[in-house]
């Protein structure tokens, strides 16, 4: 089959990968329907983080192919959404909502998703079939619940996003963005996106925010207070990952507010007695998106949400390299690989 | 008056100050029947915190002698308990639970309650009268309230230590003794204290605790996991303050559970990485005792709890020297003083 390999930081080709198989009962092999890069996917790309030859992709849709023996929750045929981190669903971390910490995860990250096939560990877990087969214009949204729409969900829920509630988001990304859609869909009053891009802030403003903040960092921040009577926003969803969008989500949150934080922190470092003075709430990590997934297929299947638009480049498979290209350059949101 | 100033680190003396007067109408006057010395109070002795001819104190109960004519929900002649934070429980940021950041609160340390009387600003919203003038042996407990109880309290409560949960305490110092028994309260199924003092063991059990765990740092919270299907605890509670207590505390925490911190963190860095890949709740912060005061009143006053006996050394005002000596020399865990 064809799948995408990143041989060295910038050197994305799409190569013969061996097809893969089922290797325990436990598996499913899924023929995949569409993938697509993930913002994650860059720092390696952009050599921040160690890559060698290595297989990329963790985002997915698609049929049910083969499964193995011990398979009961889904059938070949199917067809399938799963989250970025596979999961037995069933041990005492994943019942208490944290499946991206099950004790038997497999981040889907090491088999590669940017492929013809992909072979999902742990499918009963795992997978979620959808009610039937998808109309070809929901496949986009059903992919971004595999992984930024989820993570973007779990973000406002961990800042405690709600009804009386004021929402600031850090961060203007397909995770931000779609963070304000699960803001609204949570019933926040009031959504700020944190943005000084114009297609960014239309496509925030489409999923609900209410205002716009250009100023970063300090500024920022000053502004959200100004914003909330001086005391700050209760819910902040910094979805970035550096130490500024940390210090910006800190300084922008009320004494007793939430900071849902999904950014993949990179030398990130947070002062204690700052943390301590501040009382904020802080919360997150690799997003439970299985926790969220019947509940996000269900919104999608009745057409209430539309995290696809969140897709603003769609290529073949074969064009992987130009869509590495084109969010590295952000010429690209986020870019859908029809397979 | 008499009256504790530390002239410098180490060098405290009770001194004459001035007798306090009524400021604002929004004030009241107490005489202060109890107060104590706070593990906070040993960073300025130690010169951890500058310190300068400073009035010292924050914890307090006594009667009140004088009110200002705004003053409408204490009357002289009242018992009354109040937080170290004066607070005008009215603000947005009052109702929501969080008075010790009040958007007009006084840190009763800046006035120094180690003293004969005391000027307690916004008594509306600091003070809680008792329901009757106290048996003398219920002050200890009722001025613990004014702090160490309320902020284990806290803690607890941050920790969401609660029935079916496994609670873990960094500290055996008061405060992480008394968020043993606020989880005890609270419901907690299993509380571990991480405590290497048979003394302090002692007291914890009595409050509570089901298991103790000697060992410190990675070991210490080894030992947690070992003790929680490898998973780590529900909840930890970091009351001490320090780079180690906070590493122990993360890392003796199950994802998606909860850490409560109260120690005031000094010189404490941490990883954004590591956080957002250890998948906890952190919270903590000045406790904001006013929340729980009238309930925590009520506990003592019904003598279902006994906080007080954490003072393990009673001493007259006028040695208050004594008192940070032992304290620093870890020969008692908290001393009272009475006035």
């Amino acid at each position: 089959m064809r799948g995408v390999i990143m041989h060295a930081p910038g050197d994305v080709r799409v190569e013969d990968r061996d097809t893969p198989t089922i290797e325990r009962p436990t598996d499913a092999i899924i023929r995949v329907t569409a993938t697509c890069i993930c913002g994650s996917d860059l720092w390696p790309y952009r050599g921040v983080e160690p890559v060698d030859h290595t297989p990329m992709g963790h985002e997915y849709v698609g049929v049910v192919s083969e499964i193995g023996a011990d398979v009961k929750n889904v059938e070949v045929g199917d067809f399938v959404v799963g989250s970025f981190v596979a999961s037995d669903n069933t041990c005492e971390i994943c019942r208490a909502g944290y499946q991206s910490r099950c004790v038997h995860n497999v981040m889907m990250g090491s088999i590669g998703t940017q492929a013809e096939y992909a072979r999902i560990p742990l499918a009963d877990g795992t997978l979620v079939p959808t009610p039937g087969t998808p109309d070809p214009d929901l496949i986009p949204s059903l992919l971004a619940a595999s992984d930024v729409l989820g993570t973007g969900w779990f973000a406002a829920v961990a800042a405690e996003a709600g009804p009386g509630k004021t929402v600031a988001v850090v961060g203007d990304g397909a995770v931000g963005l779609l963070a304000i859609l699960a803001a609204k869909q949570l019933g926040a009053e009031r959504i700020i996106a944190m943005s000084r891009h114009a297609d960014r802030q239309e496509l925030a403003r489409r999923f609900g925010a209410t205002d716009i903040v250009e100023e970063r960092g300090r500024e920022g921040a000053a502004k959200i207070k100004e914003l909330t009577n001086g005391l700050g926003a209760h819910s902040v969803v910094e979805a970035v990952g550096t130490q500024e969008s940390m210090d910006q989500a800190i300084r922008a949150t009320r004494p007793g507010g939430h900071i849902g934080f999904v950014g993949v922190a990179h030398n990130v470092s947070i002062d204690g007695l700052r943390l301590f003075f501040s009382g904020v709430h802080l919360h997150g990590g690799p997003a439970p998106v299985r926790r969220f997934l019947p509940d996000l297929i269900q919104l999608i299947w009745d057409r209430e949400i539309d995290p696809g638009v969140v897709f603003d480049l769609t290529l073949p498979l074969e064009e992987a390299a130009e869509g590495y290209r084109a969010m590295d350059e952000r010429r690209a949101t986020k870019v859908l690989l029809t397979v």
